[in-house]
């Protein structure tokens, strides 16, 4: 539990521990209910949401730091966690974070170290939504998923980070092994059919669909069917070893 | 044409005009006769040699600083230049840097500011090797194209984000318009090849080579035929506009 205290440290002398204008933000997807899902962070007593994010410690990786963060807001060790793009805009920060500042009650002297400007690096992780425990900041009061499409909208360029690491999944598609990632080791084909269609954001043919997977080898029919629901029992799959 | 006095200005006092901790590093990849290349530095009176490189100013995005790095190297502007990964290992930085500021007379306080970590962008750039003129700067006696794989050890990581870049250039190689770049407006087919085959280091057969080629639509064939030669008069194609 990180205490007002730490919070106060962390803005007069944080940059004896971090490096300064340079982090990490996570774009953490899971998969629920057919729904690609967004873990996303709301500042507290403030309306403005944003990716779970962080500096990066003087003595610790950049790989290490973006672990850190999402380990610290799901829970999750060894998650695959996959760096897509930096992202370095001149207007990367705005008056929303002097502001919330203040909101806090912290100190905002005009050349505190976080108002400098941050050069961004962008990771994003798939992660098992039924293992998540959203676990908020010292800057937040919420962690909570949202569904992509529905997501508020985001403080700083966390929006352009978001689409950038939609289409650096959407372009991974083919490997099974990242796709795998996001479902339980056995499911049925609608369900792998669900995940492919909320990553794309659109609808696919029920039959190509099955065809191309089984043609290509990605995916092995089981013996065993899903049973207990109200009509049929559906077969059930799973990623062939080799990928 | 930078002075040593304004080296030794941007040694002591370089953060006020850029932000420290964070780079930006240029592969630049040349063909010429058959082979891939690599425009490399060699520092002052070291035997040290790096990629091209540099601090991002403080008013400047991060691909702004790539295009001025390649830019001052190179004299080419807009130039296709795509960013790969950021490296960002707590063992970057090593002795070396220090050595060098040390022969070539300028101050190396304990804390002097580029002597601190640095997490660094490498992007990649494919150029026209007969366009560009090589140019070193303030720190490098030497700017020069080496084959890929004549290249002399690089200092600090460098050679992992030579690396990196190839691993990324090889995996784009269905990109014909990336491959263009590389290659004049019209060129015979065994160029397209001898640039394939030098990209992905090893051997193709040229009759599935040209299949291929032809069979995805990538390049056509134009009606003229390459002329000079002592013997035959191979044709000439071009990618097609599409791509």
């Amino acid at each position: 539990m990180i205490t007002r205290k730490d919070a106060a440290t962390f803005f007069t002398r944080g940059y004896e521990k971090y490096l300064p204008h340079v982090s990490v933000d996570c774009v953490i997807f899971g998969f629920h209910r057919a729904e690609l899902k967004l873990l996303l962070l709301k500042w507290k007593q403030a309306n403005i949401w944003t990716l779970p994010g962080g500096y990066i410690g003087r003595r610790e990786s950049l790989e290490a730091a973006a672990h850190r963060v999402l380990r610290d807001r799901t829970g999750l060790k060894n998650v695959f966690l996959h760096q897509f793009h930096a992202f370095g805009s001149t207007k990367r920060k705005e008056a929303s974070i002097r502001k919330l500042f203040g909101i806090l009650g912290l100190p905002v002297s005009r050349d505190a170290w976080p108002l400098g400007r941050v050069i961004s690096i962008g990771y994003y992780a798939l992660v098992d939504f039924s293992r998540v425990r959203p676990q908020a900041d010292y800057l937040s009061d919420t962690c909570a998923w949202h569904a992509i499409d529905e997501r508020p909208p985001l403080a700083f360029d966390h929006d352009d980070i978001v689409t950038k690491a939609l289409e650096t999944l959407r372009s991974s598609l083919d490997s099974p092994s990242l796709v795998a990632t996001l479902l339980p080791e056995r499911f049925t084909m609608p369900e792998l059919q669900r995940l492919h269609e909320a990553i794309l954001g659109r609808p696919l043919d029920r039959r190509n669909f099955q065809k191309k997977m089984l043609d290509r080898g990605i995916v092995e029919r089981l013996a065993e069917r899903r049973t207990g629901g109200a009509h049929r029992s559906p077969f059930l799959y799973r990623f062939t070893t080799q990928t």
